[in-house]
């Protein structure tokens, strides 16, 4: 019953012929022809209003979704050139992972037990300075998205040193993505200062104008970290392109504290003043908010990216989603970067949004499974502006979509399959993930991602940062 | 690179006869025989004091552990009759599950999103009154343990009706466990009232006096529903008996206030007047505590057992582990049911646990890993009053180990397999289990359990309580 050996129970020969016999020529020429039919034991299309279907599946053509609908809906329409048939599988929308770091996942494990001050001055800011290169981005990130396919993530935002590389890695692995160009105000291994960081990234934009599964965003990584004049600078160029911005906000109180006593305001109240607050920009974290920011939030229609495990494990606080979500503004998921994670399987965000949000209100009902889900799924999308595309199951979106396998003993007996989706760590069940009508993960297989070579190079990189990590923990 | 395909990565033959060879005669006839020897990558042994170990293992003769050292040093002082090479795994002691309801495994994602109070009175007691039998506890606490063993426990405990059926089963499947038998004032499917369940528990206990793996302990449900007098006599017989007591003990606001309208005092302030205050009591959830109670459970050596994916997720409260354990009060960590979690991967709560203690702290350095690891190792153990038996690797003490696999994706790099083991869902990478020397788990296979048939009488319950899921759903 493990999800590695079971996988598609039974593969059906197309049965367009069985079809023409049982019910007459006429009907047969009145199917539709489409590459793939997947069906599973359920679909949850995660669409506004539509509903968990029972032995129902979707059809693809080329890269998109022909249709959702019911086994039976589905052999009137369409006449599949393959099926395939996953008897004890939840089919849903890919999750879209709105916040992260994906070469960090080289650095997983090297500063444990320390709060974000000490984790990012003293431990990862030394350690990349040492050791991030165009190689060991492209490393990192191949090694982060094995770990997102194979937990079920078929988009993710990245903001990163060295975003060409991460956008020719995602190109070739096949995952949807939003590349957040990092603009720092400080010298650092990608860029001098924030200018040359601009203009690299502004040539990254228009390479990527036209792709359809890349996408180029703007990445100040922190009010503190990049100047005003630069902040207005990348706000002109973001509504120039029309592209998105993304950036750390309200992690910690100590970052607010500051800002008020520099600046006499907030923020989120600063970056009001500066015009910053729209449909465009992504405030990732949030966890320091007063009512009267989130109204202007709600107001602005920013999008707020949570990271609870990030936020929990480095102290920072708790995101308010429960009254961010009451007044109206969108919540995506992220997995940070693995090194304050540790993990990249975003539906342990969505188990844990979903606790927080109930144990902080004191209330069970709040956060229920189906929002919980909504979050990491069609609230990623929204965040990206990617919902016309990706983010629910819906005839002429993307076939991004991914198998969750629930046969083994821990997710019986399956009662309501969002309770399992979201409670008994689903991540580790994904058999099946496609992105744009492309295979990613077949039968637990990866397709685009060479394991044994990826091994052999994180063990090259493990090797070289193991001292430091070492020297780290003596203190010297 | 996935836990179900590697695991045994080489088995080598007996070696005693190349180092007689190599070494000479009176070498190897200094070696001791051993019936099997475990290497691993790394061992954890969890003893007080012990450091995490590389390339090492541990030694087994019979039921119990005879060596843990590196493997040089094994190989130095014994011949093993049979010896397995786990390459990439860590080898750990075995999770002790200081809490829960096993045959809930049955009633998981029954139902969702609801407070306490209505998922008891109005969900699961019903459903039980309806449907819990000895054959659903029979098959209900297979399921569980199934799941269990899957993730790395090796001690559980159980509080649930029918608790000779869940002793029989847990005997037959080979998992450790304290089976505290349900004192309840009103009748249930078990017993008709309170002494009617402690004649039949106290039988119970007789019967598995001398077992070596079942323990029988007394299970008051909670003092709201347990009369004052049956506490007295619980506490009577257990002092007799020398007898555990667990019990659920300040799991919601509303109990603890119940207890100062009714009673003028907390319960834990009427249980010290009681006498029921004693290192034989384990206290379950405790998520209202105030600084005095805390003191009161530390002076008077009792056990805290934390549920923290149970407490959010009915949105009771957090249980105050860090001052607990700076009181000195010893806490353990439990599932509770799968009802309310809605797993039994108790790697799950060591992660959760680390992260709640550190962000109502408002310090990344609380609960470190190896805390949360003793929690849900050596801390069950001692909770359980098992310590000289289990809870690490330490000669002497039975071999309950288990070797989790680090070779996914999501493991890599490895720098500290500690931060692996808490934070990056090892549960789900367990490739072998052994209690008392006898291996439960090999490969990713369950040797005790015919997960089969268990597929079917689980498929049996579902569609028996499906019609009456729908009918609660509905409000009907």
């Amino acid at each position: 019953m493990s999800s590695e050996k079971s996988g598609i129970l039974a593969e059906r020969p197309p049965d367009h012929d069985v079809f023409a016999t049982r019910r007459g020529y006429n009907f047969a020429m009145s199917r539709q022809p489409c590459d793939l039919i997947v069906e599973a034991r359920w679909v949850v299309p995660m669409a506004p209003g539509a509903r968990l279907l029972e032995r129902a599946g979707v059809a693809i053509t080329g890269t998109d979704i022909a249709a959702v609908a019911t086994v039976a809906a589905l052999d009137a329409d369409y006449a599949p050139a393959r099926r395939i048939v996953l008897d004890s599988h939840v089919l849903m929308p890919g999750l879209v992972n709105a916040h992260g770091h994906a070469a960090m996942a080289l650095l997983r494990g090297v500063s444990e037990d320390a709060p974000l001050e000490t984790w990012l001055n003293e431990h990862i800011w030394p350690l990349e300075a040492r050791h991030v290169s165009e190689s060991f981005v492209h490393d990192g990130t191949r090694l982060a998205m094995a770990e997102m396919i194979r937990s079920g993530t078929t988009c993710f935002s990245d903001m990163y040193f060295f975003p060409e590389t991460v956008a020719a890695a995602a190109r070739e692995a096949g995952l949807r993505c939003q590349v957040a160009f990092p603009v720092i105000d400080f010298a650092n291994v990608w860029s001098e200062n924030a200018d040359a960081a601009l203009h690299r990234g502004l040539r990254l934009h228009d390479a990527y104008r036209d792709d359809a599964r890349v996408k180029v965003a703007f990445g100040p990584h922190a009010p503190y970290s990049v100047t005003r004049e630069h902040l207005e600078k990348i706000l002109m160029y973001s509504e120039e392109l029309d592209a998105n911005v993304h950036i750390h906000l309200h992690e910690t109180a100590a970052e607010v504290a500051a800002a008020r006593t520099n600046h006499g305001a907030s923020w989120i109240e600063l970056f009001e003043r500066i015009g910053l607050l729209s449909p465009r920009l992504q405030a990732v974290h949030a966890t320091q908010l007063t009512a009267a920011e989130i109204d202007l939030l709600a107001r602005n229609g920013v999008h707020v990216v949570h990271c609870p495990h990030s936020n929990l494990k480095l102290a920072s606080g708790i995101c308010p989603v429960g009254e961010l979500l009451a007044a109206g503004v969108n919540v995506a998921l992220g997995s940070d970067g693995a090194a304050s994670n540790n993990s990249l399987d975003l539906f342990q965000e969505a188990r844990l949004a979903s606790l927080l949000a109930k144990v902080t209100a004191g209330d069970a009902a709040r956060l229920p499974e189906i929002r919980a889900l909504e979050m990491a799924t069609l609230g990623g999308a929204r965040a990206l502006g990617l919902d016309a595309v990706t983010g629910s199951l819906e005839a002429g979106k993307s076939a991004d979509l991914v198998a969750v396998d629930l046969s083994a003993p821990r997710f019986q007996p399956v009662y309501d399959p969002l309770a399992q989706l979201v409670h008994t760590a689903a991540g580790s069940a994904v058999s099946h993930v496609w992105v744009a009508g492309r295979a990613l993960l077949v039968d637990g297989a990866l397709t685009t991602i060479d394991e044994q070579a990826l091994g052999e190079r994180t063990e090259y990189w493990r090797a070289r940062i193991a001292p430091d990590c070492n020297r780290m923990a003596r203190g010297t």
